[in-house]
């Protein structure tokens, strides 16, 4: 399912990014940037394999381990601009969460066969990169925040798991539980739901 | 073994309304009680599960999934209520903590034959899901408070270990260490013991 | 490979050292001291088996546990002694980098073929235990701290992957490659490189 890579992909630059704009923040080494974007780009599917028994995704295919290194080393060098751009960067951390949570909720339905379990590893696959990140750079978890952030993710893995069961063609699914996703966190990003 | 079972899902309600409680003192939303309800809930035995190799339990049978999803609605709205309960919730957890010990130990043994590291899994299956609460909640880990609380996990692991190898039936002995285990950390609640 | 099993008991045993230290100033119980040396020694040797799909070493040979307990009990009793050493314990948590860097390098190289992996797996080794060790006693990150951690770890594991790629012996390899982890560690602690 070519989408579901391209998503794959995608949700682990857009993390990756953000945890290199942490190390910004703490005005980290260039070696603190990609260990930050690493464990931030990895760290939710990281965990989706390893409770699903799975073969972790970046052990199997190290581009993803790349793809971290090569954001970092990006946002390292135009850290000033992308601070400018901080709003823009919320944005795309909303796109990954969207992706991210589809993604794993696809994960977890193929691994576990199971719809509930796929509400989790989806949620599990969106946030915990975040949390991680959060909790090395010390500051306060993204859980904890008062907008709109693990509804957005139960969202996008609820609408694709919805979709899967009702029959709805793999791609298909996914493009409207990523929409439905990235539209809440959206909303929430653009109108301050709480 | 029937206790052994039951002891399981005691565990993970419990813990799951520690979370909850968490979660109510950081006034989250419904999914924020959700989401540190399911955490704190299976946290530990999801460690203990990964680091013996076998399926994580909450994959292979996801009743205890919608267990923590029941327990934080139910605390949800019954929160002020149970804020004013704290000390019966102290209790709660000091039955969690009993309960997840000698669980942790028994699976331990099971799959790696090692009383050693039987000890160790209870110990992790009995602390961790409180540490990663509290991680995530913001508020200072467990492990730092005065009070008994490693000390009366690793008893219940103890006892339970001495007790297998000792050639007791394992229904009784779990039930002589998850007595054990209570009574410690219940003593250390009622007469502060640290 | 003698040294590689040397290399390991020395870097479980250093590591569980500054867990230890760690719990001292803290001021906790024998129990306390023996939890955060156990989680500091093994953090990052765990994480490493889980991604790599391997056995966690500590639940295949339990003599790690009882090292970690052994150095925990030891320095419950010398603390203030080792307080007073604190920039030996530096210095011996700079060879316990350098010794978990290669080692998880060579694992992560053996497990996947990958040497892009193999770089990953002897970061994780070297860093996560310390990262366990300061979130659970809530002290700022290691990764936060100004000197040259992760670079040092980063060398060590890329000097051993670089030498065994170019067909170096292993255990020459491995030494070549602690010693270049160690230098910059050590330079870091002795003239102050950031």
């Amino acid at each position: 399912m070519e989408l579901i890579q391209l998503l794959d992909y995608a949700g682990v630059a857009v993390f990756a990014a953000t945890g290199a704009l942490a190390a910004s923040r703490k005005e980290l080494d260039l070696i603190g940037f990609i260990f930050l974007a690493g464990v931030t780009g990895t760290g939710g599917g990281t965990l989706r394999d390893l409770v699903l028994g799975v073969p972790v995704f970046w052990v199997e295919n190290h581009t993803y381990i790349i793809v971290c290194a090569v954001v970092a080393v990006l946002v390292f060098f135009a850290a000033p601009l992308v601070e400018y751009r901080y709003r823009l960067l919320l944005w795309l951390d909303a796109a990954g969460l969207a992706a991210y949570s589809v993604l794993g909720a696809a994960k977890g339905l193929e691994a576990s066969g199971s719809a509930i379990v796929a509400l989790v590893t989806g949620v599990l696959t969106a946030t915990f990169g975040g949390v991680l990140r959060d909790v090395l750079a010390g500051e306060p978890s993204v859980l904890l925040r008062p907008e709109v952030y693990v509804t957005a993710a139960l969202m996008g893995a609820g609408a694709f798991t919805v979709a899967n069961v009702a029959g709805v063609e793999g791609a298909i699914a996914a493009l409207i539980a990523v929409t439905a996703a990235f539209l809440v966190r959206g909303g929430a990003l653009r109108f301050g739901w709480t």
